[in-house]
């Protein structure tokens, strides 16, 4: 579900966000604040498991150039977050084994919204991002995905690892995208799966991949590092489509 | 090869850049100028092949801020082009059939870097781009090709299926990247092969993809229209690299 603004500023307007239950993102807070009010919107901040940062007003100020902010900003999703159980029931629905990406701190709004566009076209049942250290669902987001997040769920979780623990208790398993891995091509990707994208550069995070069940690779010829990382994500989900359904 | 600026302004930068054969993308002329000077540039630039573009005074302004530009600007390529030659002579060196990229209209820089970026990974022997309606190698490029253009070749031809017509005669094959295709794991990739990847959302124009041998899609089970050009790219050049190395 579509909503409106990508940025809330100013106490009334966001402690009436969280009152809502609106989807926020984040909530930044002036430095230095504590007076009342302030200390009502934490609490409600703190209810919604939101991610809470402090700032100094300077930064506030840039953040939001038209002022009013009265020591208080939030981003609010561009869209609704769906749960991981909406997941699973989109894969039962349609009568296949959960497939599901999941995405271990891809911070770029292009590349996010690049992979949910692969995710809904490649046949995925949804896409889990974790809360911090992450990209939500923005407008760019939305925009890049070029309308994907209508058709596919996207969770948010507060830890990827233990949604991972979760889900193998539904029979999945998990295929973590690693440069270490077993060559995509030769490791069976058949059955309920989740594959486990890591952000550019750093890759997946040591915590998670250790709760994964096998890592593959994309086999690489050339000099340079790595593909961007929505290739990355859209050559690796096309492997798992051609052993599901062409092999 | 890495080159200085991206935008040249005034008569004698350009004029030079002409005559000392740099890779010149685009000559930006201010509308209604006709003097000798100008006349001098674009008989250079004629020489050179490279695209003409005559604009009005208020958008030369705004394209170079700083002023200086006496009527006349140019988009140096960040990179020096090499010939197509270039690119079947580093199949050849690597003992390979060739395996060419070549792009029918790409225009958005962060699709093209990360495309030249994907085919350095994946093995492919050189990218082959337009001269017009398509982006060149501009800094924006360099930068998300993560340093690829350092090590793979990339031509830039007047006339993309005049071109293809050549390759054949070198015995290449023609993969066309289109919806209308046959299902890209079905298709037999293997051998000398040119992949022809469309702009987003119109494809492979009629003229080029009528010059190809075949047609090939990847499967698309969602609702939205298409993936992103350089996913797209990807994936279709990873089933490349599967059937080559790994059938």
């Amino acid at each position: 579900m579509r909503n409106e603004a990508d940025i809330l500023k100013g106490r009334n307007a966001v402690l009436e966000a969280f009152r809502a239950e609106k989807p926020i993102d984040r909530l930044f807070i002036q430095d230095g604040l504590k007076d009342g009010p302030i200390q009502t919107i934490l609490r409600e901040a703190k209810k919604s498991g939101c991610v809470i940062t402090f700032i100094k007003k300077e930064r506030l100020d840039e953040m939001i150039p038209d002022g009013g902010h009265q020591g208080v900003a939030a981003y609010v999703a561009a869209y609704d977050y769906a749960e991981v159980s909406d997941i699973l029931a989109n894969a039962k629905e349609k009568g296949e084994p959960p497939f599901i990406l999941l995405l271990d701190g891809i911070e770029d709004p292009h590349n996010l919204g690049a992979i949910i566009r692969t995710a809904e076209l490649c046949g995925a049942h949804g896409v889990i991002i974790p809360k911090r250290r992450a990209c939500g669902l923005t407008g760019t987001v939305a925009k890049v995905s070029e309308g994907a997040l209508n058709y596919i769920p996207v969770a948010k979780v507060t830890n990827i690892g233990t949604t991972i623990d979760e889900l193998k208790k539904e029979g999945l398993w998990f295929a973590c995208a690693d440069m270490s891995g077993q060559v995509m091509y030769k490791q069976d990707l058949t059955g309920p799966i989740g594959l486990v994208i890591g952000a550019e550069g750093e890759g997946v995070s040591r915590l998670v991949r250790e709760k994964c069940d096998f890592t593959v690779q994309i086999p690489m010829f050339g000099h340079i590092d790595s593909l961007n990382a929505s290739v990355a994500a859209g050559v690796l989900a096309y492997e798992i489509v051609r052993q599901r359904k062409f092999k």
